[in-house]
């Protein structure tokens, strides 16, 4: 997996810095304003540290044309263990940022605030709000042949029972069993993926799925991808292992598409990263094990 | 370990509330007012989380007279993987909330922000601030025969040196050996305090400080005190470990002293709680484990 480093546009450029438009590429978007505009808005794309960036690089792959600003809450990460309250709160607030940035849509890129803080945002705001849980049960139930569904998680998101509504939503005869994992991220931040220790931890977390037969397995975080070639020693190949990131690009395509604010197609897309603390600790873990390159990070303060 | 219950005051009471005063009280104290304050003014204690009440609890048991507010900053907890310029931030932010209880001296319950925020609290306020880094780097050095000291924190602790500095200042030549110990406090958030798992990684982190021949380790993390019993079975006895919840208690005593700002010694001293996230994950731990008894908690939002 890996992201584009933002590169220059390809048009020519006035001496202002702004872009001249081509006749042709005026030609090809008839119902819009004849220039490419010289930065359309991005799709905002929150998480509360850096796992979030799995979701902007599926983004980038499926949808190169779209901007996309990134913003990773590290000043107060991890939201996993905090209440629904404060988790609304925080997810109002770095939505305001990205709002600043003239987002179009907002991603929600953390199963936590996907799970507790979508109603609230839709709630108050007019731009549309996808998250990662709808799109990660509708993968889990397509990919199960047998209707019994594990998801492992952070203890919000598994206390919110968020995807066991969503995937019994789709098939009400689905069987789903979660299971919280708070260690699992402090082990992938600490840079133990391929260990004995994890190992112990994650037969622990999993014993339960085992006995229950389980046959797909939601990655109810964005960081536990990370952890997939463990998880699958344990688990067997025979189970199928849902992530999210993939299915949520899916669906930011549709509506962009349905919505029809989707970039003109040959806008080069951008990715912009910021990060409310600049906090080197496991964005060195996820540039080595992602093959990321983020280039520059701008840090912004979510209060003054 | 255990904290008292707020008691309700042995003085008697006007039909107003307000506590009177007898005369045999007024004379004890003869350069004060007479009357023992309905409410003096408490020492305010703040850490990241819940692990600081240990401090607290030394401070009930060496200091009764005290009325002691307590906050833990569950909304951004931890603070060990964040950078300098927002713990100091984080840490500014919550002693606004301790001022406005009128707290008469400001005590760091947190290795983290004692380690990175203390000069720049000291630089602002105008009553005292005292943190538990000395405190436990003097324990260190008066339990340490041979010199040789190991010191285990978080990542931010570690990195900043603050410990080593503060051992070597008492006795420079003294051998610091630090280790940054990021997986302690989620295995003690999620109860595993007598485990195989903690065991291992116990192991794997401690190891070179067998190597190094220490002969004192400083638990240079609030939480640590709860895997006293685990660290010991990797170090031996002949190993001191040293926390400085009792330590700080001391220097707190001693500068009450020293600036004459003790409550008076009638006062029946109250500990009020107040957490800015009410999550219940480690509290629950923190009960069971430090048979602690909190009581009400109040839920503080640090910004509007």
């Amino acid at each position: 997996m890996s992201l584009p480093l933002p590169r220059p546009p390809q048009t020519k450029s006035q001496p202002d810095g702004r872009s001249r438009q081509s006749k042709q590429e005026g030609k090809s978007e008839p119902n819009r304003r004849s220039a490419v505009p010289a930065n359309p808005p991005p799709i905002g794309v929150f998480d509360s540290g850096i796992g979030g960036l799995t979701v902007a690089s599926a983004l980038r792959n499926l949808l190169p044309a779209e901007n996309i600003f990134y913003i990773g809450d590290t000043a107060r990460v991890p939201y996993g263990g905090k209440s629904q309250q404060t988790i609304e709160r925080y997810s109002v607030e770095i939505t305001g940022l990205l709002l600043a940035e003239q987002a179009k849509m907002i991603v929600v890129a953390c199963n936590t605030a996907s799970a507790l803080a979508i109603p609230r945002l839709q709630e108050i705001l007019k731009v549309p709000v996808i998250g990662v849980i709808e799109p990660g049960a509708k993968a889990a139930v397509e990919a199960s042949l047998t209707g019994r569904i594990g998801v492992i998680g952070t203890r919000a998101t598994v206390y919110s029972r968020a995807y066991e509504r969503a995937i019994q939503a789709l098939n009400p005869e689905a069987q789903v069993i979660s299971q919280a994992c708070p260690m699992l991220v402090p082990l992938i931040e600490e840079g133990w993926l391929d260990d004995p220790i994890t190992d112990q931890i994650i037969r622990r977390y999993l014993a339960k799925f085992i006995k229950a037969n389980i046959d797909t397995l939601v990655l109810g975080c964005t960081h536990y991808p990370l952890l997939s070639n463990a998880i699958r020693k344990f688990t067997g190949s025979h189970v199928n292992l849902v992530d999210s990131a993939q299915n949520c690009a899916v669906a930011v395509k549709k509506l962009l598409a349905e919505d029809a604010i989707a970039a003109p197609k040959k806008n080069i897309g951008k990715l912009r990263v910021a990060l409310t603390d600049k906090s080197d600790g496991f964005l060195r873990v996820a540039e080595e094990a992602l093959a990321l390159q983020v280039g520059d990070i701008e840090v912004r303060t979510v209060q003054k």
